[in-house]
């Protein structure tokens, strides 16, 4: 049995406050967090599993497993030998900074160099909540369709990159990155697009690449 | 263009007695309301396709498209003949039963037998809330897992209906359908599973005999 942590929603007018407590927090103990957001069954656990078993030499990782209900994902993070809280959100339907504050202070810490907040499955709230991550990453997967941007823009507006998801399958489903693409780039310019397979294992190294380049410019930024 | 129409969230303590609103209209026009929820992508519009080119000799329908943004399914359900008006929530992740009753006001409700209200794409908030619908249905996709119900199990629970959708592709993503009927079951005895391929059109007409099924109960039932 995982240890669950039960989260009550903070007030939403206050999350910003909340959010430079969480920041104040990570930074004391030299820890960074990457809020991972996706559609439910987008491979949000299968991805962290891929990262967890490439980085844990050199890292210590701990996972927020943020889930309504159920602690089938923190099993399956444990698995790969990294630490896992698994955060139940009282029926809510996205992680707030007062929520992931109060999951934090379940960790020690100084035992970790990067944490993983992997937020509810949903495209829409978690979008709208600055939970005090240094990085948000989002997994778009490939049978969702490469129209998501036009109906969901904001979570595909706040994200710094974009997983392409189960790309393996691109021709069962006639999706289009190109198409994706030009979706991602009328509404955020910036943001990184890395198609993977979290399942084959295709281009989860260009992933690796990214996050060890933004593990290298936080080690050498002056916050 | 579509029409768009933009609806803002009710009162949530007083979501049962709009949703009581929106069956008494309902039945004052001798129409029925499928309320049609899923994650992002799990294929809401393709089965509505389907289903309207099936029914629409005999049924006269209309499409409540919900939706943060975009009005690309709106147009899609055009292009097969019904009725669809576009309803953008204000960046709320669900329909609630005002926003609903909003929407309805909309429509010359004497024009249609059968309304279908497309959700927005989202396993969470939808579940919360009564909108008034005669039938609850949901879409799970295959490449979404098995597993979804332990995690999100409310939708589950308040489901009449659970469409399996891309079920061409259980192989691929190693879908065991036993174990997810054996998931159901311990949330929900009395929800109906049907498998389907809302692109192939395999299964689809289970889906039509089952809604055949429930506007024979209606018709014959006395509210």
């Amino acid at each position: 049995m995982s240890e669950i942590i039960e989260v009550k929603a903070g007030v939403e007018a206050e999350n910003d406050k909340y959010a430079a407590e969480v920041r104040k927090l990570l930074r004391h103990h030299q820890v960074r967090m990457i809020n991972l957001m996706a559609s439910p069954g987008a491979g949000k656990t299968s991805l962290l599993e891929q990262t967890i078993d490439r980085l844990k030499g050199s890292k210590r990782i701990a996972v927020l497993e943020a889930d309504v209900d159920a602690d089938v994902d923190a099993k399956r993070i444990e698995a790969h030998g990294a630490k896992a809280l698994q955060i139940h959100t009282g029926g809510a339907c996205h992680m707030d900074a007062y929520m992931t504050l109060k999951a934090l202070e379940n960790l020690d810490l100084d035992q970790y160099d990067l944490i993983f907040l992997e937020n509810v499955g949903n495209l829409v709230c978690p979008a709208e909540f600055d939970t005090g991550a240094d990085l948000r990453v989002m997994i778009l997967s490939v049978p969702e369709g490469d129209d998501k941007p036009l109906k969901y823009p904001l979570m595909f507006q706040v994200t710094d990159c974009i997983l392409v998801n189960k790309i393996d399958t691109d021709e069962i489903f006639d999706f289009n990155l190109q198409k994706l693409e030009k979706n991602v780039a009328a509404l955020n310019e910036h943001a990184k697009i890395i198609p993977i397979s979290a399942f084959t294992g295709s281009g989860v190294e260009n992933w690796l690449v990214y996050l060890r380049e933004k593990i290298f410019e936080w080690n050498y930024s002056c916050h």
